[in-house]
């Protein structure tokens, strides 16, 4: 099967260790040298893995070959989560993931990709380069002898796939749900069964029954996974991930030791790519909801706000705990709390109040 | 006064063409050249100017000076206005500007910084980059031997300062407000009497009732220029630039004359600063519309569903005008059409719905 294909070559995880996981250093010859890029995307993963080729490209064009770069997706040189301790212990110099997937090692991580009832894209750029979010994720990223950029974002989530309508929170209760990280902690306050499973597991589970309901990404790779066969109702809006920034995560030492010319260039391209991968996934999104609707009869359907009451109420636990863990953790959190309540009040004043008296006049309607 | 002074050294077209107009051709020396950067934007002006001369010093650091800018603010070489003819002659390499200022010279310009009723940065992006947007701006630019690339946004607009309160669209009729460009065009179909006025004369304007209301930036700009000492009322949203981004314009045949990997860096370094300066701008009025309000006593207003009715009537009016133009304006009017219908349905389901949502729960009102 075409999906089948799609899966095996494009699941986040799905790859193994590569054979030949011995390293070499970074050759350095007539002022050239090599820049290993490991990442937890599959090769040409619409998205995700095309927005990170394409940086990997980019940084080699920049600098004229002066850094250039090698990319190797999921499973091609390490597996999809160990990036981290590949870039970490100097075994390949950078990193494309989210960093919420290192929530082991340190609760913070969550914060530099998004978390529970957390910020836009537009909100999550703000904080990030200019109300103190960079600092404090240089201070924990330096923890682990790493230098970490933004170089992509996956939006506002759609809520998830449910094969069955999900009109009040006591509907949540006993739901079997695919929905891993935070979201799934989230879940589990409010009743439900988080279950993870990786990509290419989802759909025939959601085809058994296995699962009642599963999140993904959005309607662009959402679409290519057919899941409207099994659960035709589609919620939105999703409270698990609302702005993900992906995170281009550096060895420090060796990005310490580059010149100013080719961290500027560096840090240029990964935020560049920040901007250009959100405005690949908001086009794409937007041309794939409607073919989903149109082509498939998909039913849109938004959380109630009683359904959002239980899920903000888990989201304020989910915090505390995080809060608990370390000063560190704490700071972010406060940082990101501040943040949110201004962002929050004066983006209402802007694009959200804006969004919605112009959508009204022009007749559009989700 | 503080206030006069910023304003001398700030303001938007206050800059008068400088003795010495003969401009060199770049210099070319050991494989480096020089980059002449003319502005629209004042010395030093928060956020539009500081975010272009941030630009320029990135361009000269990120190619090790191979390409060394020299940037001008308005006035200090050619005016505000002239940036655009200078380096369409190749008098100076680039501009930073937007682009509807030389709406005169063809209509279509509008659409690449913002029009009345247009879209939000998210969609503004997604249009330009992933929507066909861009290449649209490459063929209207390449008809003035230019090539056109995003640097900056200024986001959602605000209303504007109204010395009353405006509660029905016949409270616009008569009222003489300063309001530039298409948004002006609007507010005079809708009965009003627009007026240009530059950037320093608006407060006393204001002050004496000369003018019943103006619109300016936002929050962070405004704030300083003391509009609420005259007028209470800030209304919000603003309809007539929802989404501008600034453009950094290059001589064509310049451009076309650099290696890739100048070409790569430099386009990189302005798209960075795009997302950069509409980072630091949402950033900004979020915390400088608390101060507003908490400082100032301001009034913050919404502005009514029926007088949103009259604006959007007067903006599809004004589209029509601009279509009836030419092939490629109604080319790029259908362009930004279609991805307007698309992108706006789907933002709801998304950013506009989901900060709803949360923004109810946790209690954050405008």
């Amino acid at each position: 099967m075409e999906r089948r294909k799609f899966l095996k070559k494009a699941a986040v995880g799905a790859g193994t260790v590569a054979a030949a996981s011995t390293v070499a250093a970074p050759a350095i010859a007539q002022g050239r040298q090599e820049m290993v890029i490991v990442s937890s995307w599959g090769r040409d993963f619409p998205g995700l893995g095309t927005s990170a080729q394409r940086l990997a490209q980019r940084i080699t064009d920049a600098t004229d070959g002066r850094i250039t770069t090698r990319y190797f997706a999921a499973g091609e040189r390490v597996g999809a989560f160990d990036v981290f301790d590949a870039v970490a212990s100097g075994n390949a110099q950078a990193y494309t993931s989210a960093e919420y997937y290192w929530k082991g090692k340190h609760p913070a991580y969550g914060f530099f990709t998004s978390v529970p009832f957390g910020l836009t894209y537009a909100e999550q750029s703000a904080w990030i380069h200019f109300m103190g979010g960079q600092q404090l994720w240089d201070e924990l990223a330096a923890g682990f002898g790493l230098k970490a950029l933004v170089c992509g974002n996956t939006g506002v989530q759609m809520g998830g796939w449910f094969r069955k309508e999900i009109e009040t929170a006591d509907d949540l209760k006993g739901l079997k749900m695919r929905i891993p990280g935070l979201g799934g902690d989230v879940m589990a306050k409010v009743g439900a069964s988080p279950v993870s499973l990786p990509g290419g597991q989802i759909y025939e589970n959601l085809v058994s029954g296995a699962i009642d309901a599963t999140e993904w990404v959005g309607p662009w790779n959402d679409y290519f996974l057919k899941f409207y066969e099994a659960a035709k109702y589609y919620y939105h809006p999703g409270m698990h991930e609302p702005g993900g920034f992906t995170a281009f995560g550096i060895n420090k030492a060796w990005w310490d030791g580059l010149t100013k010319a080719d961290r500027t260039t560096i840090e240029a391209c990964c935020v560049q790519e920040a901007e250009l991968m959100m405005a690949e996934v908001n086009a794409n999104n937007a041309i794939y909801l409607e073919k989903l609707i149109e082509e498939h009869g998909v039913q849109v359907r938004e959380f109630s706000d009683e359904i959002y009451d239980a899920f903000g109420e888990a989201a304020q636990e989910v915090f505390e705990e995080t809060r608990a863990h370390s000063d560190l953790a704490n700071r972010v959190y406060e940082s990101f709390a501040k943040a949110r309540a201004q962002l929050a009040k004066y983006m209402y004043t802007t694009d959200v109040g804006y969004s919605l008296k112009r959508n009204r006049v022009l007749g559009i309607r989700a």
